[in-house]
């Protein structure tokens, strides 16, 4: 059996490619949202050309960005969403929110300091945890015998 | 017929008011989170006692009020979700794909200065206007006839 | 016990008021779309303002077009869906695909002119029938003991 | 992780031959409707032998049709629904309704001309694009890494 | 609170009169299919005019027969369905099968001499009497405190 | 792609048998119920040891036989019923049903004569055919191109 | 708005009474399980006429009973489950998950001793509180504003 | 075609290991709980690090045991849940019961002493037996042709 993981979040480190790292042994696919920072806000226009002003080109963008979470949180069998100290991720409480709404547990990865205003979403979430290691430790605990 | 509308967002200002004052002739009914911040914040410890951490406090007040949201919204025929330039308000986002994923229409409200961060959600609501006098044309359209 | 009726289908005669009027003494109450042709295409911009080509203001006024009629859709029983010989009539196909697709029992009106390009619709339709009349008959039998 | 994706729409030219060809480097695999026109037309007769008028052989067929429809869709994670200038196309946007209310990601393919016939339905879909080159780059979109 | 129960099963004698005069004490109303026998075979000619064959006339009748039971069965808290000696009676089979898949509890009054023709869709019931009395007790017991 | 097909209906003759052999050359894999009838009446007792009454011994076999249904049902794409003239084949009737309201596409197979006391159930089904080439036509026919 | 509310749970001593007294102001309407132990022992056979063993006069019990409590749950919006000191209460459990399931947030009341054997079925409830006042303040606060 | 089985219930004896040995015939894939007792219960805090009570210590061993359950419950095709003489079992009875909410069929093992306790569970599931031996029969009559 294995399982597939949407790795929700925020796009601005490499946290995915640790995760993807230090779980090789496990029987996982990660899949997740475009993490080209640049190529995800310009992917609207590059599809449907120049839009009128900067909100069309994102109303553009976003389109097309979730076309791709839509169908790949679809495939997935339960998902991670790491919430970091910057920007709003507003994307990212949305991405864990449909998670739990479809029904596919979530594992939320915070600092203890973001406590506070994840609350709601913190107790929404399958497991809340600290860092990358106890999220790989969670999955790893689906396999053991 | 009536509807039903769940207010969810900030609890900062009194938007809330403003909308239930503006909507008077039309036939809503108004539901949404406890807006007392600060007992929303201490509502677990209120009902459990104290608890050992600041983070376990905000876990046990994050039960009642999620027990609140979940009836609420699922009375609700539409919501109403207002993002405001302070906080992180990602519990706002939360309640906002909650009541995607319920299949219940979401008018979100935001001003132009927000779109960047909010263009995947806003592309998943049904409708994004930027005040609550346009959230309120937008329920009126409903019972026109 | 009262059944909410849907009225899907074209805006371009009064086929709706007829209905209302033939059926007075059923226990029915009836929703539908904006029947003002103008009001409907411009809603979009009379909230959210001018818009920057006729694309961008249909898809605006094409939101709260939607709005509404999810949320009335979802209220009701039953849906009732006119075909007509003009016009494109897209959206009317799409109403009474969803009704379908939410459970809803779907009544099809259409001349038997219109037999060949409706025979896939008309098959998912519970029942299709050719007039106004006939479309009243059926909901009156609901009520017969 | 491979895809299929159902080709819904007008069976008047190769739009699919098309997409086949222009996409054979991503794991795609291809389902849709009957496309040879007349046999669609009369699989009801082929199969259950001579109807007493064409409104019942077109029933009939529409039935085999629709039975053929069902099973595929359900099997697609995804749908393309491509309206052209001629014909009604009803039955093209009962199937795109279809795969909205499945909860399949529509990609509506429609020339600018068709906009405004096409508003309420291109609001429903996830992405609307104008030719067969940007329907492919939106799925080729999602197997980016 | 009332509850509303479907009367499904043979329409070839008063049986549902006897279920209705033996509970007028209990806050229970009553739907079901069309009782008049002849009415329900013609209804589809009486609506939409002569059929080429009686299984045309048959199907055109039973269009008219289901859109009545999904509305009704939909309204209804729970389903009573009474077989008899006579009569294939595979209507009765799927309308209490309907029920089951709708998640309606279903009560099955079937003499002891039907146990064996019965027995997987006396499994599937909730409960399975042998009497219209049992019936109702099974009801009043729901009310009782 | 292969498509499942459950094989539900009478198991007095070979039709099964008769099935598969004429569709060899089709993607098919099929299920169905325990085709030898004495030891589906036999299962309960076999595996719970005897029963005190037929009745109980009914009750017991039809659990087991009921376990295999609803886990094999669910595995199917696709579910062909045949009705013959003897017996009462209530269960027929409860699987047709069961599989309507799975959303599983159903073909129906009768003979002419038993067009009157199957009406509803027809009009439920998918398609109706007459006999086993007919309904190998139509499962021929999805995967045509 | 008024909600109403399940109250699972051992029927040994009078702590439903004592919910309904203290929370008399609050806009609650509450339903249940039979409490008198002997009769929902006893109805089976009272219905159905004596049975063959113990094992199936308790078959027949629970058929009514689970009658009772499926129509009931489903009418409620919110369950409260309370857990005792004595008897194996595995139908409380079980009515505790089927609300859960049903996606009825859950109010689980059980004395801090019990933790160690609840502790899955706490994770899984929306709250867990140890006392009744507990449980009545937790309702109080969602019609707070 | 292969089941996959997910084996709830007690952990404190090897029945999960009987079944697998005796079963090694058949097409069938076993999941289930962590049979590591210890290991179960100190989850929470290998992961999280310690917690500051018994009852949060638990707390958090249970999100990871859900999360667990959750995702190989979904996986399953079918239930079996053993119950024996000791402990509580109230997780047992919880996911007995989550599998049925899920519509997955539950075989339930309890020996006769424990009918009365399980009786509204038993009802609820798919076949009660009363040990190993009449389980793996079940599965086995399953693949039979």
């Amino acid at each position: 059996m294995r399982l597939t993981v949407y790795l929700a979040g925020q796009i601005h480190d490499n946290w995915r490619q640790e995760i993807k790292n230090k779980s090789k042994d496990l029987p996982l696919d990660f899949v997740g949202p475009m993490e080209d920072h640049d190529r995800s806000d310009n992917i609207g226009e590059e599809i449907l050309g120049e839009q009128p002003t900067p909100i069309y080109k994102d109303e553009a963008a976003s389109k097309f960005n979730n076309l791709r979470t839509r169908i790949l949180l679809e495939k997935s069998d339960v998902v991670i969403a790491l919430f970091g100290e910057k920007y709003k991720q507003w994307n990212s409480a949305a991405d864990a929110a449909s998670a739990i709404a479809l029904n596919k547990p979530l594992i939320l990865i915070r600092s203890k300091e973001l406590h506070h205003p994840l609350k709601e979403l913190s107790e929404k979430a399958q497991v809340t945890v600290e860092n990358v290691d106890q999220a790989i430790q969670s999955l790893s605990y689906i396999f053991e015998s």
